[in-house]
């Protein structure tokens, strides 16, 4: 069943109002498996309106057009619907008596503004809309419902939840039912999914519709499938994907790199510290950008300057002089100092360049060095991002994020991440 | 001039990303004086691409095609494009040239999924991407220029400036006519700025379009005039703007809030500190977002738990026990702790009750106190923020910075923000 969406309003080709609409509409749908097959924006012109109904009605079962129903003179949508489906505008007597009513039980007199609202389509009939004045109509033209709705979010929202989807049920005769799962997964490319599915699994059924959406840091792996008799081929293709991607799969759903972290501290009662230099206190604004982190999290320092790193984390002068405050030794130390200062479980260090100067040969901007662990037994590790600054950060926070993720629940942190990946594979 | 934009994406047409570049790029068009004429979205559907392709490119003097340019099997554009404008698919030289480099950068191998995105129609030349693997490309088909764009809108958006207005003015032989000045405003709401003007400057001339663009959590405002004799009143009006808006406008052309922060430290040699409870550590990585904040910031302390504020920063066992962690003496105190720990000229320190547990009667969710200034000179604020906990955290971070910014440049702190404004006028 195809079912196409025309907007109209200036202001919507203006960019200066968003629509939020068809994203509603959407969504709703997905209620009934369906998901729209074109969706058209036009401003307010009249022959463009009608072209465009005319197109969209012949290539959909169901037209949904939203907008332009209002009193004013740009208000088009009556007169194109008109002219498309060449029915003559009249007095729609429901539209009058609900019009009437509307303004009556306001205490406001009917304009001519009012009146024109009132004008639809002979083979019109309307839907009620009891949030506004301006009435919905609907019509079948060659096969095709076509239903006119309000612009305003709080009018239409609630007509497509008592209206339209009763009436596309009803015009398309619906049962088919379809079946989605989703898998977050973080550290691995788009393209590197895609070449380890064809690699690894050649014969991946054509019923289990895969899909890719990139929600930075994570990658969000849908799998879809419609009718009930696919439901567990879903489901299994699902878990076959997911054992392969093991450890680099965050989890279901919507799930954040941020709350699987939080969750896993919370699933192992440990709290967890930052001592971040380079990425400027974002680590921890993750972390406690979940409600509920004030059980995995009591403190993390920013710790910018060398001399601050000593200071607050007791980084040794020499240490930091020695080697630098981009090193191995100096993360360690950090790391160190931040377990003794805060008494949490876990620490998470990080120390590099994010540029855009400050690079020499030996260590340029993109370096990053990481430690992570419990007291005693601290890890590091070093990632070279060369990108830009925003970029760099929030791929430096990632990474650091999911060491602890993966520290606390035991799973190897010695991982291939992205590009590292593809050139060992 | 008529320029219409073809959406590609399933993730678009069922709900699930809403679509921020057609609204980014219509307010870049209006640079030239120019309104997107056709919008049509459309999910990964090869034939129903090449026939939108074909339509559009009939009425249309541009097209702009956004998505679908990635790796992955559901990325469709150039194959679309192929059949549609009959220019069998190639591998494009200079799109080989520019992914080995950028692969080569990032030390990644290319693998089968990149080489298809150097796969275009022969009649394609490509527009640089510098920000992503995806190149864009382009064509003149019967007189129509079509571009296919990224989706990824950190990709689109520069390449809208840099390569797509510049070609579209090139193509519609555009003189560049228009002035446009932009301010940048912080503490106001789009309403509120809207009733200022309609008040305060009931003469506004029509030659002088006024825009609005809300950028959280700034927005920014758009002087446009078209022609070179309305350069001097385009100068005019902003100034008048300016001058009534006076310190709620943190900078002109596209000054980020932590920007505007930066510079007016730099400006005055002033190191700031951070003591973030609420906020979690946004202050410090707002600050450290930008380059070179290493000169005006040392070391920040997110001290989450009473105790790491005792133990850290100094702050009173009993103090927090009288008022509690959210109270004006708690932040006075962190504030003067953060100062001492860290000898910074400045401090800002934050506490407030995020959500979406914790509130009380007498201290609800959304509270939020914040101290700022120098020692012995330390003044407090507290602000009710009754929304999301990631607002919250976005709006307490921003109201922070710019107390900061005000302190350091002298300007008053003692302002009225958002609906405070309202009520009062």
């Amino acid at each position: 069943m195809k079912i196409s969406l025309l907007l109209t309003g200036n202001e919507l080709m203006s960019g200066d109002t968003v629509d939020s609409n068809s994203a509603y509409i959407a969504q709703s749908l997905k209620d009934l498996s369906l998901v729209p097959y074109i969706k058209k924006v036009v401003g307010d012109d009249t022959s463009l309106l009608i072209s465009s109904i005319q197109e969209l009605a012949a290539v959909s079962d169901v037209l949904v057009i939203n907008g332009g129903l209002g009193p004013t003179v740009d208000d088009l949508t009556a007169l194109a619907l008109s002219n498309a489906i060449d029915s003559p505008l009249t007095r729609n007597a429901d539209a009058y008596a609900k019009l009437d009513e509307w303004a009556t039980r306001r205490g406001f007199v009917m304009t001519e503004s009012n009146l024109k609202q009132t004008e639809l389509p002979a083979a019109c009939e309307i839907i009620d809309n009891p949030n506004g004045s301006a009435m919905g109509f609907r019509c079948v033209f060659n096969d095709c419902l076509i239903m006119c709705t309000p612009g305003v979010p709080s009018e239409f929202k609630p007509m497509v939840e008592n209206h339209i989807l009763p009436l596309i049920r009803e015009h398309g005769n619906i049962e088919a039912r379809s079946t989605i799962t989703r898998l977050r997964i973080f550290g691995i490319t788009e393209s590197g999914l895609q070449d380890t599915v064809n690699e690894i699994f050649p014969d991946w059924p054509a019923e289990v519709e895969l899909g890719f959406r990139v929600q930075l840091p994570v990658i969000e792996v849908k799998f879809a499938t419609v009718g009930d008799e696919f439901l567990e081929l879903n489901q299994q293709w699902a878990d076959k994907f997911e054992a392969h991607f093991s450890d680099y799969v965050i989890g279901r759903d919507s799930v954040r790199l941020s709350q699987a972290l939080n969750l896993a501290l919370q699933q192992k009662g440990l709290t967890v510290t930052t001592a971040e230099s380079c990425t400027g206190g974002q680590i921890a604004s993750g972390i406690t950008s979940e409600a509920g982190s004030s059980e995995v999290f009591e403190a993390g320092f920013v710790v910018y300057s060398n001399r601050m790193k000593t200071k607050t984390l007791g980084v040794a002068e020499d240490l930091l002089e020695q080697h630098g405050a981009v090193s191995q030794e100096s993360v360690i130390a950090m790391a160190e100092g931040a377990l003794l200062e805060s008494s949490a479980d876990i620490a998470i260090s990080i120390s590099g360049i994010a540029g855009p100067t400050g690079g020499s040969d030996e260590k340029p901007v993109g370096l990053v060095w990481m430690a992570w662990g419990r007291a005693g037994a601290i890890k590091a590790r070093k990632f070279f991002l060369p990108m830009g600054r925003i970029a760099f950060q929030r791929t430096a926070t990632a990474l650091a994020m999911d060491m602890v993720r993966r520290e606390v629940l035991g799973l190897s942190t010695d991982v291939d991440y992205f590009s590292e990946l593809k050139k060992k594979r």
